[in-house]
């Protein structure tokens, strides 16, 4: 392979996958094998997840600084699915409380021979800075920092759009609702953009739609169904409930009303149109239950595939040691 | 195998156990099939149980709605022993916190591959109710609901009761103390029953007797002296210190000088009579130590036993699975 | 081998390890078969522990009565490299608190076949109680009660040091702080003058020597640049801040100018002197970061040492159960 050159951390000499900390600087090539190695490890459809030896005897650490039982756990299997050892650290409970600093951390932690950490933050760039500081053989994954990223969820949609779509190109995309507090949307505007799609659309109101969005290359709708016009994939964004505290945002029930999906809408769409939803979901707020149990919805299909994709991005990290002169 | 008409939801159509929810609706035909594939799993005494590659791959879900180190434990060593993955969920701290519903939560631990769910909930019809809506390649294993059921607890003090006894037939079992509030004892009773022993009798204070407890098969006594008197088997009940405070009680020595059980009183039973305990036990309440730590005694066996129980309800439940031609 | 006559509970009657609660009583040869045993762990610097099935099948219980993420983690992780299954007990949360009693604790988990205790306690002398009533197939080893010892981290110093100095014999050993407090430091005393040392020495503050310590067999210096002189090996303790509180001790600051570890301060000691530290690291009080980061540091090996020592511990017990004749 031709050495690229790149200051890219998340990128070896080689140009290939060391940290996956963010869908910024990987190339349309790079998401592709990502979704190809994740098609190899995702089964048959009703089959469970195929055990692989791939990483026996590797250990990879859960760094959790916030909890998420649900992502901690995906990671968790897909972490075993390989045949590697976990270890859950919540960060909280550690030594980092006894005075010891976060990079004293890390380091006892490599020095335990852990291999890969997957971070969680509730501070942006979180991920990043143990990148920056972590060892040579160790690879971090970003499974969420602040408003930042959460690359991984946003492959797992990609994933599940591949599945049901095929190609990417000629389709248009809308993101619907807390768009300006989303590491999740962040993410899939950028993967979606890299992966070459005709439109991608972000549809909330003001208080919700950063402003810079269109820098990111995305169309702003305010109007939910002018925005859904014609979309082939609508992806509907968890509410955090603490927003309405602010002045953010009106009531649940003006916020359903008008920002809410139900099938009626959902009618603007393309009649194969999926609904994507990241979880966990507040039915009646983000959309009704017809529509989240509806034919429509892929969303438990996106926590299935979610096992077979950080399955491929820990093995294409972890490969990289492997492979390493270092 | 002859095609079953029933509408048990514990069963599948071909009359096999899918999930294991209660005794009731069970023949003596399937606990005997519970209890032999035990047999194959339980190794000799004081040998470890050995580990087989039943479920290797297989992903098995600690669903605890209620604290109970204990029994997630001995769940979770029996899945290991059978080489399953398991998923510890604390529920409390899960996505149902953040205004997910029990029933989201479900169909995303499903979306995960999970194929069984080990459900302990504090109100009765709990893992029922998940029972009735889990996926159809799922098992729900009841590991304690309520005041409702508790059935491997029962099954392991059947395993007991036979390593020990044989045959259940001529048995007289007594059943002391607080039955109206245990879990346990109604799974017992109906347990001893199916399996045809002579005589179920339950012993303690009016306050913790249920009234209907005679329609349940059992007879009943106030007397501990004359209700051991030529049993087989004592199984002595838990008593939850909380009782003590409402009026159901008197003071635990009083509970203890009436109830409690010691050699003395055991000399009523026959000459080779065994004492059980589901734990955790208090001492000097409901027996002293020297019944406790003393010849008959088969209390740590039980512990012991329940690896190998709750092994054998496990492989049964999704070898169901495998040969369903769903 | 010869029948040994001894009272020692940590050894069987061949003189085999089979429980590990004290440096105390151990002779050098069994502590260099310790080292010898973690050598054959130990991989190649850089490369993880290999994974190998010695204790396949086994169950081995975290009993941890005082939360230690990281020591936990690493008998965790040599668990695991060992194949063995691994409990994790975490005491306040479980049984004890209905009101079970400690040893019926005990007894339950090892009717759940464990055939190791790691027992964390902060009282002195709990390892040997629970060792003392541990039932005939069960080891216990100590991971730190009270004051009294650590032996597994005194240990894997121990490892530390023959890995870089070779030989023993020749060495002066200087372990500086707070050596009234600590097992730490009384374990690493013991195994430094039973391995025949030339010298050890302890620095500290009059209050933080313990009175009793010349019997030990150390010399005392109250001045840090007259212990330091000549020495090979300086083992820094960590300074429970709690200590400050009290009047045992002035400020950091004025700790650290006494006290503290700096490369100017380090010059006394011999010109290829490591410095060691148990961790977690007071940065600023026990020693600066140029020392903690510098090429003298084998801080980051002692705790990857640590897995290999824990294995060879873990392994050389349990293989005493196996091949007793009982």
């Amino acid at each position: 392979m031709a050495r690229h050159e790149h200051n890219n951390i998340q990128l070896d000499a080689e140009g290939r996958l060391r940290h996956f900390l963010s869908i910024e600087g990987l190339d349309r090539e790079l998401l592709t094998r990502i979704l190809d190695t994740a098609e190899s490890f995702a089964a048959l459809p009703g089959r469970p997840v195929k055990k692989v030896p791939a990483l026996r005897g590797r250990v990879i650490t859960n760094l959790f600084f916030e909890t998420s039982t649900r992502t901690r756990t995906t990671f968790e299997l897909a972490a075993k699915r390989l045949s590697a050892d976990v270890l859950n650290f919540n960060v909280s409970t550690s030594a980092t409380a006894k005075g010891e600093t976060l990079l004293d951390t890390l380091r006892n932690i490599e020095a335990m021979h852990s291999e890969m950490f997957i971070v969680r933050h509730s501070q942006s760039g979180a991920a990043h800075f143990i990148a920056r500081h972590a060892a040579p053989g160790v690879s971090v994954i970003n499974a969420g920092d602040g408003r930042h990223a959460h690359p991984t969820q946003a492959m797992l949609d990609m994933f599940t759009i591949r599945r049901h779509k095929g190609d990417f190109t000629p389709l248009r995309v809308a993101i619907v609702g807390d768009v300006l507090h989303s590491r999740v949307a962040r993410s899939q505007i950028l993967a979606l953009n890299t992966l070459g799609v005709t439109e991608v659309r972000v549809i909330g109101p003001h208080t919700l739609i950063p402003t810079e969005a269109r820098t990111l290359g995305v169309h702003v709708y305010h109007d939910l169904d002018e925005g859904l016009r014609e979309v082939d994939v609508v992806i509907m964004l968890r509410l955090q409930k603490e927003r309405m505290d602010g002045a953010l945002l009106p009531s649940e029930e003006e916020y359903f009303r008008l920002y809410g999906l139900t099938n009626e809408r959902l009618e603007r769409a393309r009649p194969d149109a999926i609904v994507m939803h990241p979880g966990p979901m507040n039915r009646g707020v983000e959309m009704d239950s017809e529509v989240a149990d509806g034919p429509r919805s892929v969303i438990l299909q996106q926590v299935s595939y979610g096992i077979a994709v950080r399955m491929a991005v820990m093995s294409m990290c972890i490969q990289t040691h492997a492979e390493s002169p270092a």
